[in-house]
């Protein structure tokens, strides 16, 4: 059907192209008995007793595929693991999928492929979809919004609110993965790419946290990285938030590229990682439960929260301090 | 905050230009108890006993404004009506904002201030929200994803799988109007706008059918027409579809454009319509219920499944036949 091998304009007015492109594409790797491409609306299966929770994303990554992952795997792993830092377990993701003209039809069926991995790695079904085209020149090749549905006990008691003065700041690993990989993959720099995104599903992490006793808030730091993750504590509580430089896990690789281009590490997206907000007496068991986790071996104690303004102060290596402003102009590379 | 009145790559690195542009665009046009822009995913509140219905939409429509609606009123209506031919009340929408750098902010507030108009005509939520700025040349202005959930009775039936031979098609209005309204927005013919795109929400035609005796299945003809829903059907059905030409409601303006530019209005979309299949039984209270609606003056019966192997047949006006093949290349403007 896709003669040409390439995505037309044709593939996206509602006729036999697009049935075609949905079925020969999107169904065939996400079939499940729950996708039903000819219906409307499709019901939602919801365990009663637990409360659903709803996000959304959207995915504009240059480019398409990097070491790591790609945007398809982008799409479900930044879905999921916004229900995940918010205790819920995913159950059911929406896709939209805005297709550029010109799109070479290999490409898109790799990313499809991808797509439909993470989400069986997720134990995410994807219940509903939509496939857009538009002319060459209007998109950067593929942009996909994905919309996930979670169900969380109504027992887990996680928010911004519950974080009080003392409680310390954990992350689950090393941050910047993301944001470097995916800037070296531009092929903007002359430096080849020994960095890989750290995209993946964190519900190992967030899983057992969501009811444990002490921990009271999870957020993955994705666009803006640790340091907007730390700033929105800030902002949330009225308080100081420090960070201490010699405790945050930053790959070699990830703080050699820094160093060369002048980027800062706490701002760069991660995409599989977790801060978590925790009273000091749990910081030990998150610990403990997080260093046993494949990915987990680098999760350390980052920070506090502690009495004075809304500030985010980082204690530098050498025993200084300096600020970590909110994120304003665009140092870093676009990742999202 | 956005100083030149543009929206710039900085809008959506995550950091404190994006935190204003959501907060003094989308949080101050969208506003609403249950929207709190610092979650991850938020809470829904369902009704114990109803079966909640998921659905997705992108919208990628040029121009942005065009007359009768906008790309802002379109992202609410297209979705919330998928879960109203569903037999579902609409209650929630997510939304996620793909924004081209160089976008006016001023076209951006008001495309937001319309989308919220119709979010609250439709009585729907708008409960999480995302927003991605790309690059100039790779994205068209703007681009919306709606994703909505809506309720349905576990008492409603329809479907398909529903459809009878015998049973009727009926509209619920002229058909073709958004179509040709954004193709002539889009000024590439010399032709003044006299059409009105119908973009509307359709719950008061399907909220009243939706446990009515004998009505089958519902459908708003979007992409593709009138045509494409009755090849839906003939697919589903395995049988003939016959529509009758002198029976489908156009409007002159539609037609003569059509006339003019060698259009099908029958493979034009239309954003505020309702095609039903009922018992013939049904027929005459389903018309009496719709024709006592504002915009539903015109509603019809215009055809019916009979038996014969799949296909569409149109009985014209001039006594003969022809088929209406399913849409393939690309016969008309872009319209989504």
């Amino acid at each position: 059907m896709i003669e040409d091998r390439h995505i037309t304009l044709a593939h996206g007015n509602g006729g036999r192209y697009m049935r075609e492109l949905i079925d020969e594409i999107f169904a065939r790797h996400l079939a499940n008995p729950a996708l039903d491409v000819g219906l409307d609306a499709v019901p939602l299966e919801l365990d009663a007793g637990m409360t659903p929770l709803i996000t959304t994303d959207a995915f504009t990554v240059q480019p398409l595929e990097f070491p790591g992952g790609d945007i398809g795997s982008l799409a479900v792993n930044g879905t999921v693991n916004d229900l995940a830092v918010s205790g819920a377990e995913p159950k059911f993701l929406t896709l939209n999928a805005i297709i550029e003209e010109g799109l070479a039809a290999d490409c898109l069926d790799r990313i499809v492929a991808s797509l439909a991995t993470a989400a069986r790695a997720a134990s995410v079904h994807i219940v509903a979809g939509d496939t857009k085209v538009v002319p060459r020149g209007q998109g950067g090749g593929l942009y996909f919004a994905t919309t996930g549905v979670g169900l969380r006990s109504p027992e887990c008691q996680l928010g911004m609110d519950c974080i009080r003065e003392g409680d310390v700041l954990l992350v689950s690993g090393p941050v910047g993965d993301h944001g470097i990989a995916v800037m070296l993959a531009r092929e903007e720099f002359d430096l080849s790419g020994s960095v890989w995104s750290d995209c993946a599903p964190v519900m190992p992490f967030t899983g057992p946290l969501a009811a444990l006793d002490g921990v009271r808030f999870m957020r993955d730091p994705t666009r803006g990285g640790l340091a907007t993750v730390a700033h929105e504590i800030a902002a949330a509580t009225s308080k100081t938030v420090r960070l201490i430089e010699g405790q945050i896990p930053v790959h070699g690789a990830v703080r050699s590229v820094c160093q060369m281009l002048g980027y800062d590490p706490y701002y760069l997206a991660c995409e599989g990682r977790v801060v978590a907000v925790a009273a000091p007496e749990a910081a030990e068991t998150v610990l403990g439960l997080w260093r046993d986790l494949p990915g987990g071996e680098d999760a350390s104690v980052i920070g506090i929260v502690c009495e004075g303004r809304e500030q985010v102060i980082l204690e530098t290596e050498i025993g200084g301090e300096r600020f970590l402003e909110e994120l304003e102009d665009d140092p870093l590379p676009r990742i999202c």
